[in-house]
């Protein structure tokens, strides 16, 4: 989870894949984006680590209101749940008009928390959440298939917290088959 | 990964899902079980917390040789890589000719390395293992669509550790199907 601070010091949380080459961590959103306009402006990010599956599920559902707190070495933010966070900075940038990608190094790592092992069901909120974020790419037959080959994961060993997140995930599908629905009708009605 | 010694000694090596219920973590194998055996000698196991997805990949191909280093508390090994271990003891046994559950109390826990973040490729890897596990029990067609969503993740986030444990498991599919064909034309030169 990335936290950074618009220009005018407004907090933004954001879940991003975080490659590492080399010594660099390489941040890399897509055009139009808000954590990318806060790391062009301010050359500055926080990478969160967290085991909390509803961060990523609720970023994708409209769920954005997580505490933070202040970093410690660079004026940013991070998560106040996180169990362990990484202030970075940007050292050099691979301009691109689609997805620029932001070399950072990181300059100050905390722990906070000890990591409590893999959870199954976490990882398959995560990998619902990436399928969320792309719905009006993807054919309902792929979205469908996948969405029930990691519910299995979630039922078998999810606890409260998956459960909540894997719900999020369910209702934003749900509602984006409704909505669907609802434009293939209104198609309809417009050729009838 | 569950590490026990056997009543000669003997260590052992097994991944387990491990669920939390109020305080105990239960362990819960199938019978018949080298780790089960050992759980019901000498009440004893070391949890070890890791991210690298070999050792799930590396358990399930006949690689079990990973470096082992004595516990602190107990009679007992743990992974030398581990990212932190719990050093549990059995205070119960729900008795089942099928699946006994020991619940097990953790009396010593240490953090030797920092979590290094989520990984999808780690993640999938360890999906593949639970589905290479049960290779005999599925349809050739689950195996197929499983390890071709698992793929996507992997191709897209895999470090070396997950490149290594993810080939592992492609060559284990890949020699059970060969298998399955052998035995299919058996099965079709008796019959003729």
């Amino acid at each position: 989870m990335v936290t950074t601070l618009g220009t005018d010091g407004t907090p933004h949380i954001a879940p991003f894949g975080i490659a590492r080459t080399g010594d660099d961590l390489v941040i890399a959103p897509f055009r139009p984006s808000v954590t990318l306009n806060a790391l062009e402006a301010t050359g500055r990010a926080v990478v969160n680590l967290t085991d909390d599956a509803r961060l990523f599920a609720g970023c994708l559902t409209g769920r954005r209101n997580w505490p933070l707190v202040p970093a410690t070495t660079i004026a940013g933010v991070r998560l106040a749940t996180s169990l362990a966070h990484w202030e970075v900075e940007v050292v050099r940038v691979e301009a691109d008009p689609v997805r620029p990608r932001f070399h950072c190094r990181s300059v100050h790592e905390v722990t906070h928390g000890p990591y409590a092992s893999h959870n199954r069901a976490a990882a398959a909120v995560i990998e619902a959440a990436i399928l969320c974020s792309r719905l009006y790419l993807l054919p309902w037959e792929k979205v469908e298939r996948e969405m029930a080959y990691l519910a299995t994961a979630v039922e078998k060993t999810a606890g409260m917290r998956e459960r909540e997140a894997w719900g999020w995930l369910c209702d934003r599908v749900a509602a984006f088959r409704a909505e669907g629905r609802t434009r293939t009708s209104s198609i309809a009605t417009a050729v009838r």
